[in-house]
C-alpha cells in the first residue's frame, strides 16, 4: 500500500535517493544523437529517439542501486508527442528493471479531469474493454492549490493500485515563499496550511511503515521548514529537490528523515545527468559517472542519517 | 501581443466563449469509434484517432462562429502518447481554421523547467538547428504556486511569439476556498493575492485594449469573486469556467466583463461536446447540436452583456 513498495526498495538498497530524469537534448553525447538523427532524420522522432537512449543507458548503470527515477514530464512534452512517447518507453523500461517510477508533471484539475490525469498516469484506461496502461508509473506529483476536489479522485486509483501521490508544500526555488511562505490569519503559512491537507489526504491511504500514499514535496533549499514540516506532518513522505545543483547538501537535506532514516527520497537530477563533466571525463562516459555519482551521494547522505531500518 | 488576437477574435464574432474540447471516448458515437477501432484496433492508437475525428467534426461546424477552443491536456494523456498525438493534431487543425487555441494542462515548475513546459506548448523546439513547433497553442493554463519563479520563465517566450497563459485565481470548484478562499494576515484572500501577482506579472506583457498576456483562472460559480476580480485586477483578461454544466449562468458569467464587454472569454465544454443529449437529437447528430449550442450560449451571454466593443 502506499509509498511501501518504495520504502521497502529505499531499505533494501539503503539508498534513499532518486535519479531525476530531465534529459535536455544538450545532455545528449553527440555519439548517440547522430546515430538517431541518422535513422530519424533532424525530426522531434530522432530528438526522442536519442532522450530513450540516454535514459536507458544511465538506468542500465544505476538499477542495482537506486531504487527510483523521477522523470519530469516538462523535458519529455518539449519534443512534442514524440517526446512524450520517449516518457513512456523510459517509464516503462525503468519497471523492466524493478525501479519505483515517479512522474514529474506537477498535475491538477478537479473532479473528472483529475479523474482522467490520475487515469492517464498511475491508472489504467478503458478501451473499449480492454484495461491499458497509458502512462503507468508508481507515483505521480501534484498540485494541491484546487483542495480536495483536486486530489481526491486520485485516491481510488491510488487504493485499489497500490500508487502514491507527492503534492507540492514547500518547493525548492527562491520565489516559493511568495506564496506558500505568507502567513494565514490561523497562525499557519501557507506551506504549512498545505501541510495539513496532505495529513488529513493521507488518512485514507495508510501504509505499512506510518507513511501514507499522500506524500508531499519539500526542497533541501529550505532546511528549517524541512524540519518544520518533518515533525508536523508525521504520516507524510517527502519527495526532496534542491540536492546538488541547486544548492542543498546532506546537512539540509538530513532534516527530511525521521529517526530510523525513512520518511523521505531526495532527487539528483543534473547531477546524475552530467556527472561526467564534474568527474573530468569525456560525454561518452555520462552513465559511468551517473554511477559513481549515484554511490557518492548514497554515501553522502547515508553518512549523515546512517543505517536506514524498517 | 497578449491576448490581443484573442480579443479581436472575440469582437469580430460578437461571441466571448470558447468550446472546451475534453473529449472522453463515452461522448463520441459508435459510428466514429468503430471505424477507428476497425482500422487501428481496439488500442490506444485506435482511440486517440476517434477523439480527433470527433473534435475535427466539432471544429468545422463551430469554427466560423466561436473565436478558441480550449482542449484539456488531461483527456488526452489518458490516451497515452497517441492521445497526446491527438491533441497536437486538434491544436493544429483548429489553428488551420482560424481560432485561437488555449491548452488546458494547468502546467507549472520552476526555472528552466519551466522553460520546457512552454517551449512545449507555446513555443518552438531547436532540434539540432531547425525551429520545430511541439504542440503549437496560443495561450496555456498555469498554476502559480511556485511563485515568479514559475511565471518569469514563460513571460518572454510570450512576448517572442505572441502568447498569452491564465493563472489559476478562484477556481470553478465547491472545495477551491480550502485554500484560495483563506485569510492572509494581510488582509488578501489567497485567491487575491494571486490575482495581484497576475497583475504584476503581467506588467511586461502589457496589450493594445487594456489587457496584458497574463490572464487568470476564475469560475463563474463564483460570482461575487468574480466581480471582486474584475475591479481589482483590471489589466487581466479572465477564462472563466463552471458556465453551464457545473452550474454558472450567464448572470453570473457577466460579473467577469467590464463595461465595454471585454475582458473575458466563458468556457463550455460538455454543455457543447454533448449538446445532441439536451436537444433530444441522437449521437451522430454531435456536431450540429455543438453548433446549436455555441449559438445558444452566445446569445445568451450577449443578450446580458450587449455588444461587445474595442
Amino acid at each position: 500500500m502506499a509509498f511501501d513498495r518504495l520504502i521497502e526498495g529505499i531499505v533494501k538498497m539503503q539508498n534513499p535517493t532518486v535519479a531525476g530524469l530531465d534529459p535536455k537534448l544538450d545532455y545528449v553525447p553527440a555519439s548517440i544523437k547522430d546515430a538517431c538523427f541518422e535513422k530519424y532524420g533532424k525530426t522531434l522522432e530522432g530528438a526522442a529517439a536519442a532522450l530513450f537512449e540516454f535514459n536507458k543507458a544511465i538506468i542500465d548503470k544505476i538499477y542495482d542501486i537506486v531504487p527510483a527515477i523521477k522523470p519530469q514530464a516538462a523535458y519529455y512534452e518539449m519534443y512534442g508527442w514524440q517526446g512524450v512517447k520517449a516518457l513512456c518507453d523510459t517509464i516503462a523500461y525503468a519497471k523492466s528493471k524493478g525501479m519505483f517510477v515517479i512522474t514529474d508533471g506537477k498535475r491538477n484539475d478537479i473532479g473528472t479531469t483529475m479523474e482522467a490525469y490520475a487515469t492517464a498516469h498511475l491508472g489504467t484506461t478503458d478501451v473499449a474493454g480492454e484495461a491499458v496502461d497509458a502512462f503507468g508509473a508508481d507515483a505521480l506529483t501534484v498540485n494541491g492549490y484546487l483542495g480536495t476536489d483536486g486530489i481526491k479522485p486520485l485516491a481510488e486509483i491510488c487504493e485499489k493500485k497500490d500508487k502514491g501521490i507527492f503534492v507540492l508544500v514547500k518547493t525548492s526555488n527562491p520565489s516559493s515563499g511568495e506564496l506558500q511562505d505568507m502567513k494565514l490569519e490561523n497562525g499557519n503559512t501557507v506551506y504549512a496550511q498545505m501541510g495539513e491537507m496532505c495529513e488529513s489526504w493521507g488518512e485514507s491511504l495508510p501504509g505499512k511503515y506510518g507513511y501514507s500514499g499522500v506524500g508531499a514535496v519539500v526542497g533541501a533549499t529550505y532546511p528549517e521548514q524541512l524540519a518544520e514540516m518533518r515533525a508536523k506532518a508525521e504520516h507524510t513522505f517527502f519527495l526532496v529537490p534542491g540536492y546538488g545543483a541547486q544548492g542543498g547538501g546532506a546537512q539540509d537535506a538530513k532534516n527530511a528523515f525521521d529517526s530510523r532514516g525513512l520518511g523521505a527520497i531526495i532527487n539528483s537530477s543534473r547531477g546524475i545527468m552530467c556527472a561526467w563533466k564534474k568527474q573530468g571525463l569525456t560525454e561518452d562516459d555520462f552513465a559511468d559517472a551517473a554511477r559513481t555519482e549515484a554511490l557518492r551521494m548514497k554515501e553522502d547522505i547515508l553518512s549523515t542519517i546512517g543505517e536506514i531500518t524498517l
